[in-house]
């Protein structure tokens, strides 16, 4: 038997490693049971923890056990409609909605479904590009600068739909804000314009909202509001409801777009049938927020901002450039203004730089090159998640909401992101 | 904004309807909502509650919320491998095993993965070729005969191979028994003639053995003894645990296609990221076994066979060839002894057939076409489900398991599945 002779494989997949964020998750996992202390800023995972009442909702419904429908539980699709509607002030219905094992799944069901090209920005989340060539289609990527903290501006987006001259070409553009990897977000009047771009050259523009409710502000704005005929919305449990683990994302089309969305329910029926019954059960508790739930999302958003604005200012400091978050759990270090002095040390690329920090530090985080951004740019996405989520929580609950936590609040619950911060800072000036 | 007008769909995928079986499902929900009576034995679903330690093992887990690794949990990993080992006497290892959100989603992720054609005999189950299609590979179909209990047989897959001059042509073979939609299984010398054929041929052989632990004796033999080297063993919780809609597959892989389990995983670490954390935990319990699932086991065949037999003896004696069924919940009717007949009533194929008999009395059952049987043949899929599995097991637990059930019990627990066989023998008798 020479099967093992006969590696016949997808030569879109061959070599396909697993996701880069998996993969340090899985490394920092190796480390830590060899005994090593890890500093786990690697992947991108809430540290909060489901909030009780949607815990609840799941004990409750343990037992369903019924197919759903592919396009999921008309009462979930109900309630993330309401969700986006209150929250984003947009005019969602119910069958707008499809829920998915995961935003991520969906997104590669669009790709799949979809016949066009992807556009788009850089930095940028781990699995769109992937997914895109796993798929086999084409991808144009838009490098943005760091001056503009690393945001698109509508100029980039006119110039590359312009530079194709192929003005009805299909094409879905990725617009991910509060951004994973930069914590960035737009503005208003930022996607107003882009809207207006995308209007002009029918681009489908795949919103990428997951972090909205993480906005630190609680001021996140959807495009959808300036070009609600060409938006889908990506959300999910994953990132304000702490349920990553959970898998369950959701994609709210506009009506007009029911072909995308009748396109990959059926895909859905075809390979992942339909989402886990019990979580769907507990989701529409989640999205039928109320008030623990918002109560829940205001402290974790102060904390999280204290943490962002305190290890940005720390970063900045010993020269590593880094813009205040706005919302998420992230900061995007840009080691350019150091890069003689890395070079010094053999440091010419962002995996040799993440590589040696975890190596002569313990603290895990993830190259530029996963975003997309050029491989000798010294830049890395750092994930202030290390902390024990539970605990912060309580604390944070001690402490009325109108008062900012207190200057100790991330030395005492936050110990180990802030000493993996104070371990980079000290590694860059040696 | 014309984006509607600009249908930019993948071909492989336009025109794509939804999956048969729940297509079937909502159709019949919404003739219930209308309020009509219908008999539900479309939707292959089992009828029986999860068993009480899992749903509480479910309920025990419902915080857990981490991602875990692509590959599944690994405690779960062992409990799948540790399985196989005890039930299906095969060397299985945790390092060998993938776990999926339902074992579609798996197949669907191994036609991506393996670079080759698919062979299938028919009837099949409803999502193989789809998925085929989707992804682009090509399908070679094996129409076994009716006179074979609708088995393929060790000549046909030798006469298949050998057609096409090409022996070293990368291929997986989908062998699935007890089969759904016939509810036959093969018997080992079956087993290990169809092994050597794959051998000669180097096929990789994807065993989907969902249904069995729902072998109505408790004799099911995987094919994996006789090709350990080449066979892929697909399991899961959907049908042995009556959690279908809880999403959880197991693939168990010979270590030397480890090639393919590694680019699975990266495929799915690129699209579902990982199956729900909760169910992986509630499906180690699963899996692990135990007296009271073994006792569970045990009820639901004995009620799975004394309803299929009864059900084939009584559709035979109407005229319609139905084989009795070995395992599964599932009974192939073939209306070709009364092809005249039909034809009179001007029904001439599966689909039409279906379609009349679920007008004129309610009966909801699939066409022989959607299991890849040719149009014009007067074939059927019957799931004998549609009845309150909780309330059966629950009687079927005051008989000792050494004794037959009572004549009265599909009468008295099972009375909707009973009457739709008596409205479909009415039906045939007009």
């Amino acid at each position: 038997m020479n099967i093992h002779k006969h590696v016949s494989l997808n030569l879109n997949v061959r070599g396909l490693e697993q996701s880069a964020t998996l993969t340090i998750n899985d490394r920092t996992r190796q480390m830590q049971r060899e005994g090593r202390t890890v500093y786990r800023l690697g992947l991108g995972q809430s540290p909060f923890p489901v909030p009780v009442p949607i815990v609840e909702a799941l004990k409750t419904h343990a037992h369903e056990k019924d197919y759903l429908p592919a396009k999921g539980h008309r009462d979930l699709r109900g309630a993330v409609a309401e969700f986006h509607r209150k929250k984003d002030g947009i005019d969602a219905h119910p069958d707008d909605v499809l829920i998915g094992p995961g935003s991520k799944e969906l997104m590669f069901l669009l790709q799949l479904a979809f016949y066009g090209e992807l556009i788009v920005p850089t930095p940028c989340w781990v699995s769109y590009v992937p997914q895109a060539k796993i798929i086999g289609r084409t991808v144009s990527l838009i490098h943005t600068k760091p001056e503009n903290q690393w945001k698109m501006t509508a100029e980039d987006l006119e110039k590359a739909c312009e530079g194709e001259h192929d003005d009805y070409r299909p094409r879905i553009l990725v617009l991910n804000y509060p951004s994973n990897p930069t914590g960035c977000s737009y503005n208003a009047d930022e996607l107003k314009e882009m809207a207006e771009v995308a209007r002009k050259f029918e681009v489908i523009l795949l919103s990428d909202e997951i972090y909205g409710q993480l906005h630190h502000k609680g001021a996140h704005i959807s495009v959808a509001r300036y070009y609600p005929e060409g938006t889908i919305i990506s959300s999910g449990l994953s990132k304000w409801c702490g349920a990553g683990g959970w898998r369950l994302g959701t994609f709210t089309f506009p009506t007009n777009l029911d072909w995308l969305l009748e396109t990959m329910a059926a895909l859905a029926s075809e390979t992942y049938t339909s989402v886990c019954t019990p979580i769907q059960f507990a989701a529409i508790r989640a999205f039928s927020g109320g008030v623990k739930i918002e109560r829940y999302l205001c402290h974790a958003r102060r904390i999280l901002s204290t943490l962002g604005n305190k290890y940005a200012r720390m970063l900045n400091d010993a020269g590593i450039r880094v813009y205040d978050p706005v919302g998420a759990f992230y900061l995007f270090l840009d080691f350019s203004p150091l890069v003689v002095k890395m070079a010094g040390r053999g440091i010419g690329n962002s995996a040799k730089l993440c590589e040696r920090l975890l190596e002569e530090t313990g603290v895990a985080i993830l190259p530029g090159s996963v975003f997309e951004r050029p491989k000798d740019e010294l830049t890395a996405r750092l994930a202030y998640v290390d902390f024990d989520g539970s605990r912060a929580l309580a604390a944070s609950e001690t402490i009325p909401l109108d008062q900012p936590l207190p200057d100790d609040f991330t030395e005492s619950w936050c110990h180990k992101v802030t000493e993996a911060v104070r371990l980079i800072v000290d590694w860059v000036k040696e």
